[in-house]
């Protein structure tokens, strides 16, 4: 940490460009045992950053100078296309080690995301154990907790004594995902407790880990989804999370690492669903064109032809709204205005629901609220609009089909509008959780063909009142 | 964990759900002392659920049945309201008491979210040496690692061996957020390396720390915004950061427990800004309609006013429009079909950038990546709506005014619309980033509004083109 004396090397990231042009040099220079030494200090994800810069060649050229723990370790921070580059150019024996160096989340991760032939010769490569313990976990349902969870973590016997349990922990901790939290079972492996590392360490050696051990253990099961094991984390503050099947016996660990992941995830998911795309697990930048297409064309298919309702209330009143000239011009704005709103609500409903800051049996409480923004809202917005009318469009661009009669058409159907988008774009969300689907779809592209075709009828009916048409 | 016997046990909020009815019951009671003994082992965030949905004098009166201990972490686990209760209902010592015990980042977020009057008692309870740190903290900007940071973390030196760093953390590892990562520094509090308790425990005791600890720490800086900090938790896997001030000096940590509540709270802000809403830091469920009103007028009135162009071109082809009966009827299926493309990419890009999955400089890659998509989606909605217009509209519902060429301008305007729109929506976020404005207000509701205006511009070229009016 001698940079750190200069005051550019207060940036972590500035300071990694350094180091990464510096590994450039050294392998422009073929001084692979400078660079090998330089590399192993590196962190790994650093270092996985700085193969996946240089080309395919040189790439698995550098790899193959890293230990085999280290070259798991990077291997794990790799993108898949980066990971099957490597598998491609590596031998079987090589691999063996690296899918046996790898966590078995990690490995898991890895094979759903690659094609079958790279599959059947990762499978391949596993000793039998580790293969029988991959061809597990990819059974779990997707996204479950037994999907995300790992098989690396520490038990430990209720009749141990602290200093039995630290010999332990130093015997089988090398490779465990985490060492901090144990989890105490008993002889049928079911859960019964458990014991940080923090307890131990304050406590005297000859203690026996009942004594220590906390009962009362958050847990989750197998079948369990993975936004329901995370809200866990959030709520309780967890580092790691035992994971039981339905006899209660422990069979994997859940650690917070994973879940920051699962939460980027799972954000992403809501928002495409919001904006009317399917859910897609591959990042944006490695998703091809026909990919994107087939992920946003249902909703766009849907959407259009859903506009057919308005369409048609438009056409039989054609005639109508031909009558007072003027009438169609404020239709879009209209329209976007109910939209908006709709979408205001319909977005802080979902999001509210998935975090769990509101439930379905709080239905009535959301309603009598939104229905309080809509009035503050629908109000705000036809005085300013009474006032645009009549003054940019009617005194200031001249427009004489703007009459005080039309801008009191416009304005009040403004009020009915933002009140009818805010009340459907709220309970629209609720009543999907309520009935078990999920909110996310519920929003903005539906409300606004939704509120499209309301705010059209509303307007017609008040245009029919007011101008008497 | 007698519970896991029965298989009811395996859902771990169903098994909350009965304690907590056995506690009410244990409360009507007025059973006080089994109360007193059954709250000792609970988890402290299912006691504060429990006590939040109780009647406040209840609340109050159980609350100080708590050891001093388990009230402060019981306190740190309520929602800003219960603890505004809770300091209204206590002596001034026992304020102090969990002031001192609250972690500095817990004091630090409650103090941010109480009224004045309550900040004051608080900082009169609290030590000097408290007082000071917490003015310290709260005069970090918003949203920077320095206000989220925590002071109580284990510092170790590099001259010490294994034993003496066990006996330093036996001896001061008690009120520390984490004692797995310990941090080296040298005499002038630089910060030098950094070790685990991991690394510890399969060392031998006199190895001297020097040996063990990593020096290329991943750290941030004080004023380093939050969302750069939960990239490096996400990125690296950490559990805990260190922070440094100008000097290199190690001033705080930042734990993976706070980072989890700052990326729920960066995604919200996305989500909500993507709608059109001012962010706001308090959940949807304690925010009062005057300010939810707050957030969502000004972009509601912006989109509106601003709808005016729209209508302003309507208006001046109005007459036109006119000379071919049905051509209005398809405006506003043209403008929705167009923001949902364009809220589509938009979303789509803006998720990517925020995640760090594309960056300003992709911009060319995404430009010809949406518009292969919007060549695609484009074409496939233009063939089915000119099949649905000819079969439905013309010949079902023998609508007169759908003609051929009627069906053919819509359709042709159709692949334009979407083509402009995709490519608007992507470009737009990826602008406001490269200019260092926030992608994310760039979203749904402005695009919507431009393309609304270009889409009709659109349409009334190729009306002329086609229909030559």
């Amino acid at each position: 940490m001698d940079e750190l004396d200069n005051l550019e090397a207060l940036d972590y990231d500035a300071l990694q460009e350094k180091h990464s042009d510096e590994l450039l040099e050294l392998l422009d220079q073929k001084n692979m045992k400078e660079l090998k030494l330089r590399m192993e200090d590196m962190n790994e994800f650093d270092l996985a950053e700085f193969l996946s810069e240089i080309d395919d060649k040189r790439m698995a050229m550098v790899f193959r100078l890293l230990s085999k723990e280290r070259a798991a370790e990077v291997f794990a921070n790799f993108e898949p296309p980066e990971q099957e580059k490597i598998i491609n150019s590596i031998t079987d024996s090589e691999l063996t080690g690296i899918v046996e160096e790898l966590y078995l989340d990690d490995a898991v991760d890895m094979m759903e995301e690659m094609p079958a032939n790279v599959v059947k010769r990762v499978m391949r490569a596993a000793t039998p154990q580790t293969r029988a313990l991959i061809n597990q976990y990819l059974n779990y349902p997707e996204n479950s907790a037994g999907s995300i969870m790992t098989a690396e973590f520490v038990d430990l016997k209720k009749y141990m004594s602290v200093k039995d349990a630290f010999a332990r922990i130093r015997r089988i901790g090398e490779d465990k995902e985490t060492i901090y939290i144990c989890f105490v079972t008993n002889a049928s492996r079911k859960l019964e407790g458990v014991v940080t590392v923090k307890d131990l360490l304050l406590a005297d050696p000859d203690t026996e880990i009942e004594e220590l051990m906390d009962r009362n253990v958050v847990f989750a099961s197998t079948t369990e989804d993975q936004e329901s094991v995370s809200e866990k984390f959030s709520d309780y503050d967890l580092m790691a999370l035992p994971v039981v099947d339905k006899e209660g016996r422990l069979v994997g660990i859940v650690t917070v690492d994973d879940i920051i992941d699962v939460m980027e995830q799972e954000a992403t998911e809501d928002i495409e669903k919001m904006a009317g795309m399917l859910p897609s697990d591959t990042p944006y930048s490695r998703t091809k064109p026909l990919e994107i297409y087939k992920n946003r064309i249902p909703w766009l298919m849907f959407l259009m032809l859903s506009a057919t309702f308005t369409s048609m209330i438009l056409t039989s009143f054609e005639q109508m709204l031909a009558i007072v000239p003027g009438l169609v011009a404020f239709i879009p704005m209209l329209m976007g205005t109910g939209g908006n709103s709709g979408a205001q609500s319909a977005t802080a409903v979902i999001r509210s629901l998935s975090l769990g800051d509101i439930e379905p049996k709080d239905a009535l409480r959301v309603i009598w609220k939104e229905w309080r923004v809509a009035v503050l809202c629908g109000t705000t917005l036809s005085v300013v609009n009474f006032g645009k009318m009549l003054l940019l469009d009617h005194l200031i661009l001249g427009n004489p089909s703007v009459t005080i009669l039309v801008a009191a058409t416009v304005s009040l159907s403004i009020v009915f509008i933002v009140m009818f988008a805010k009340l459907v774009g709220s309970l629209l969300p609720i009543g999907a959780e309520k009935i078990g689907l999920d909110p996310a779809v519920m929003a903005n592209p539906l409300i606004s063909t939704l509120t499209d075709a309301v705010s059209l009828l509303i307007y017609i009916y008040i245009a029919k009142l007011i101008l008497g048409i």
